[in-house]
């Protein structure tokens, strides 16, 4: 048995792993921001134990534990060397946890932890190499290569949101302007959405969010582009455009087998990969030349984080 | 012994490259576009005993033989899939070759050729991981891990100059519009240059052109900025920024140790590589919480591909 941890802004998930990479169990508790981190590294250590009682295990039975947690994450000292979203810094989380837990304790960052879940027990099982791009709030990026993670030989983090796509274009909040996840994000479909059907009251979108841009949501501008309305085809048209432009670059650096797609957008599967196949095809350097990826939406969901994290300390 | 290849649009270069990864000595041949591939290869097989017997050598003497061509290459097989410079098209030239020179002989991209030169023996030697970026009619790229060309799972090549930096902004030759190849290459900074030298009559890059814009080069926008020009200013600006974008890109991706800057626009030395390091540390991914690579530029010109090529059999 191996322990998975998947950190998030709002609540840290706990995941009891078996040899098939299967979630045999799963707790969960809330992040609490407002206390020190050594403080809440302890309580993810009391969840670990308790995890493992509650079947009847102690730390013995306890193969490893991996961590995805999100920032910039150091993987050879075990460090989170900042995380925005804990407001950590040089936080030496595997070296504390391992004092009451002592196991073999590895961390990376939660897209790379969640790209790792999909090659090993997910829609890319068996594939040597992959590169996934989380389309959530923001857009992660993880690389695997020969079946383990990229980290990069200098520590930093392989940010494939933070690439710029479109220099001087849209705010991201990395800093720069025109990252591709200010354009592929759900947060940037949000906006374009929004934007679209303000500027075009006839859009069914405006009636689909009872004519209140704020119940705007990731799925609103897929539904009414299926049914076709203008207004909603013209905007998925470009957030794909945009998204293509990300893969294409990813393809053109990587030459990966597959590109996952993960987070919320990605669950208009075919959808979304269909039209996302052509454009791709078309644009990619060397065309028919070349071998070229095929893309992919996740098949392991919210659970790609816990099973990539619990896959850390075998790879 | 061993024999670098770097094989180019107008001639083919073939250096004897010692232990110490010195050239010895080079012979080059025009490259002939009117005959057929294979014919080609036959005399690049004789140029290559030609060079042996110069020094009093024969093939059982030479322990390896390295290619760097450019286009798209397949390492694994030995082809030039396809070569828009050579107009080849799955070419098998290290099987060829290896009928008349039984020794070890390997083929990699000229772009990956020159870089794995400048890490085996030119700027960044013993330096594990660096990515290369070309400045020259085109942007080529070479990354390094792990002292190793990092040819991507597929074939199709690593191509940065071909990552979308601007989407829907200058059109590439690849097909797609806003590549760093766009920007960032000394035609780039050519058309630059002589559209703002264009618009502005007073600026002294006319003078320095003798009045016509057909005899603008890469260096004289430099050259005026340096005496002050407003307008060659403005030009470098913009030509850093496009650049920086890109090398932003690359460490937000790779987070290697060393960006190594080559092709003619990199004879700028310091006066290119100052400002560039100033951009690129405020814009990186992280910031000061993560480790920013060092900006160089070429040391080994162009020997980088002859010297990288050799070093193939041997990495």
């Amino acid at each position: 048995m191996r322990i998975g941890i998947d950190m998030g802004g709002m609540s840290i998930k706990f995941g009891l792993v078996n040899k098939k990479n299967q979630i045999v169990d799963k707790i969960v508790i809330p992040t609490r921001l407002d206390i020190p981190a050594e403080k809440m590294i302890d309580y993810m250590t009391e969840s670990v134990l308790e995890l493992l009682e509650k079947h009847g295990l102690n730390i013995r039975d306890c193969a490893g534990i991996g961590i995805g947690s999100p920032g910039t994450v150091d993987d050879r000292r075990g460090e989170i060397l900042y995380s925005n979203n804990f407001g950590w810094e040089n936080v030496a989380i595997v070296t504390q946890m391992q004092e009451r837990l002592p196991v073999p304790i590895k961390i990376a960052n939660d897209a790379d932890a969640a790209a790792l879940g999909e090659v090993f027990a997910g829609v890319c099982k068996g594939v040597k190499s992959a590169v996934m791009l989380t389309l959530g709030t923001g857009v992660g990026g993880g690389v695997i290569l020969d079946g383990k993670i990229f980290h990069g030989p200098l520590n930093g983090g392989v940010e494939l949101g933070h690439m710029v796509i479109k220099a001087g274009g849209e705010q991201c909040t990395c800093g720069r302007k025109g990252c591709l996840e200010a354009y592929a994000s759900a947060t940037a479909l949000l906006r374009m959405a929004k934007q679209a059907a303000g500027e075009n009251p006839s859009s069914i979108m405006n009636r689909m969010c009872e004519n209140r841009l704020e119940n705007m949501d990731g799925v609103i501008p897929f539904e009414a582009a299926a049914i076709g309305d203008a207004t909603a085809k013209k905007v998925i048209e470009e957030y794909e455009d945009n998204l293509a432009t990300g893969i294409v670059n990813v393809v053109n650096i990587f030459r990966p087998e597959v590109v996952i797609l993960g987070g919320g957008v990605a669950a208009q599967k075919e959808n979304l990969t269909i039209p996302l196949e052509e454009k791709v095809k078309r644009f990619c350097f060397g065309g028919g030349h070349g071998e070229i990826a095929r893309i992919v939406t996740s098949e392991l969901g919210n659970d790609a984080g816990i099973i990539g994290a619990a896959a850390l300390t075998i790879v």
